[in-house]
């Protein structure tokens, strides 16, 4: 051990998310050293990656390097490191080639996407959880519209041309306006031998209703201004089957060619580690006080925790308030007991204050709930648009997704237009020679 | 055929480069149907790749979709496929699931890096000529500050904060002097185990002066600017030999990291197809017209030709400069036949106007040659920025890369450090529990 060490509680919080960072800075002024650890160099503002993916924002706009926002914490330092597992006997957290001890250990590593036991749709269906994500959905969507120009067939065209969102909460929602808009209003005339106006999307809702967390009224709401964009809203529609040529619901067939995932999530491989029960998500069944049960040096917060709120008995949800009331609670308990103003056995329990939740729809639509007060159209948006810029990371990082939000509303703009990766069309529907020399263009 | 076709020359444009879309715009008024051909989907402003690679800029700041570009310009159209050869014979292009018919075909798919016939350097030393290049060079040199907080030794902790380019033209030296300054500037407080300011940065030019096509007061200039900024410049050093762990040039070794490459490029691989003379760097050799021998509706531009400059029998040089003026020399040329104006055995013969060169070096520091002024320091820095603002393509990416200057400018940042794709770290130096409780940090 260090010289630190021995003086001064080790913290470790392995995930630079939501939670991971509210804990980092929670224990800013206290007696301790603090190491977060993440495998990517990067935190990510999940709540703005559909504007990645549809491409009106660029990667580095909603998101900040983790080294950056704790520069200034004496206390804290980084490692780019994948955990693979915890040793909570011997409180040792566990590398590929090694570990560290600890004091203190946050887990905060998040979730990811889960297909309910279908992982061969993960190909099929990309899901929205990191940055790469969002560039690959962004390729799919871009790469649609080119493969669309060379479709010979009508049939062929619609097929290429129909987006399917499966899962109808906020992202799913988010994302089936967000193409829908970019169809109809950005790229119309880029393309001269299709009308991409014509796109079709599809958003599939296992529920009776879209947007489930919501007052049903918003819910419905959402329903009919989605529905008056264009998008098709199937609820009660569990998918079933997704092949490369469409998604089942049931029986019921629909030929789609891109599909995208937002539907389940699964926490991180790490909660099992801890060796206590997990819910069916996988996340870790914690204590009042974010803890795992003989061990309250160990919390668990974030998409990893399955916690309940002491003042109302409910569950705490899985976005990204959760994450950070979560994460501070935790960070606020271990500085009163490093700076020996509390012990763990006269913790209170963690309850969760529930500020809202809101959901964009497009343009000047959403839908938004603060405390009793319910929020549609223009007026959600604007709040909206106010806490995600608030929320957001880095002061530039604020002025920049305001000058592009402006600009593309202004211009019905979406300028990250990229494809990046691979950018060979599905060599099935590439005829070169049929699309040029066919059509003339339209206008 | 189509009716189209029928009636107006079809004028197939392979690349939506600085030369592709010279020559696409110069036809905008002309009776032809012109189709833009591109495997790529966007045009990427090459000189600011280097500013992508040091993340100073995000990707879309330098980029324009192709369609975006041609959109209001009735008689283009664009087509994302891949061209895999010319049948000059039989006026076609081909692709890999069948071809296309033109009547002019303007050449201008550019060049790549060539590794002297040592093409095992590639993944060693990655150069700079797409998007994806520039993150794979960002991920680089992102990952080696983050590799050196976890060395053990002294020894390889400056092997892994050594950067070695290879090459002394505008890009290497830009990239060493980026790179520096990142170092030495942007990051020192974001480390806690080390001093970024001890970063080496090595240039290796194989010629007896970096920037050669300048003139030798700038080339001496520049030197001595890079070496006030702590750069070495290795004159005269041919790199003979690169492995995982340094560079040789000749019996002398350089214990490096990490290498990037900015020495040679090679033209296309389309214009081997063309069945016309090459020279050493695979140029298609052209006539005065920039077409190949026997076949005036074949025209090379760009990267790809070998051409000369009728007024001064000079070789007009591989710049962005030189690729606009050839496209639209291409464009204007066929647009004058088009028009019944004019017929290939009229054509004047093609001259380049040398509008100058210049290259930055740092903050405030560049050298400039333009018509007989030569410039450096602030002036030049200055001169720099405006012509680059200038030939951006997009009022939005003009607006967003000055934007990102200032900022970054006034605040020493750099903030699209993100490291996307594979972001492990190579295990032969990670020990994260040496790492953590180790030395204690810095500060």
């Amino acid at each position: 051990m260090s010289r630190q060490a021995q003086t001064r509680p080790r913290v470790l919080i392995v995930g630079g998310g939501f939670a991971g960072l509210a804990a980092a800075k929670a224990l800013a002024k206290a007696p301790v050293a603090v190491t977060v650890l993440d495998r990517r160099n990067h935190h990510v503002f999940q709540p703005l990656l559909y504007q990645v993916a549809t491409a009106a924002l660029s990667p580095a706009d909603i998101s900040a390097p983790i080294r950056s926002v704790v520069r200034d914490q004496d206390n804290c330092e980084v490692a780019l490191a994948p955990v693979t597992g915890v040793d909570v006997a011997n409180r040792r957290v566990l590398f590929e080639a090694g570990s560290v001890g600890y004091d203190y250990l946050v887990l905060a590593a998040g979730a990811t996407h889960a297909y309910f036991g279908h992982d061969e749709w993960a190909g099929l269906a990309p899901g929205l959880k990191t940055l790469e994500d969002a560039t690959e959905v962004r390729r799919r969507i871009l790469l649609a519209f080119e493969s669309a120009e060379y479709e010979g067939s009508a049939e062929a065209r619609r097929a290429v041309l129909t987006f399917g969102i499966v899962g109808g909460g906020p992202t799913g929602v988010e994302l089936a306006g967000a193409i829908k808009e970019i169809a109809g209003q950005t790229i119309p005339r880029d393309y001269k031998h299709i009308d991409t106006r014509t796109t079709r999307v599809v958003l599939f809702e296992a529920g009776p209703r879209i947007l489930p967390p919501f007052p049903p009224e918003l819910s419905a709401r959402a329903q009919r201004d989605l529905e008056r964009m264009g998008v098709e809203v199937r609820l009660n529609s569990a998918v079933t089957r997704i092949t490369p040529d469409g998604i089942y619901t049931g029986e019921e067939f629909v030929p789609v060619r891109n599909v995208f995932w937002a539907a389940g999530v699964k926490a991180s491989p790490l909660g099992a580690s801890l060796g206590v029960p997990l819910d069916r998500a996988g996340r870790v069944i914690v204590g009042p006080d974010l803890t795992i049960p003989g061990h309250p040096e160990v919390f668990v917060t974030g998409d990893m925790a399955a916690a309940t709120s002491a003042d109302t008995g409910k569950p705490v949800p899985g976005v990204a308030q959760g994450g950070m009331q979560m994460g501070h609670y935790a960070g606020e308990t271990i500085a009163r007991e490093a700076a020996g103003r509390s012990t763990p056995d006269r913790r209170r329990a963690f309850s969760y204050n529930d500020k809202g939740t809101m959901a964009v729809i497009g343009q000047s639509k959403a839908v938004a709930q603060i405390g009793r007060l319910k929020f549609t159209g223009f007026i959600a948006w604007l709040v909206w648009g106010v806490i995600h810029i608030a929320f957001l990371i880095g002061f530039r990082n604020r002025l920049q997704v305001l000058f592009s939000w402006f600009w593309n509303w202004l211009l019905n703009a979406r300028d990250a237009r990229l494809i990046t990766g691979d950018a060979r069309l599905d060599l099935r529907v590439v005829r070169p020679d049929e699309y040029v020399t066919s059509d003339p263009p339209r206008r």
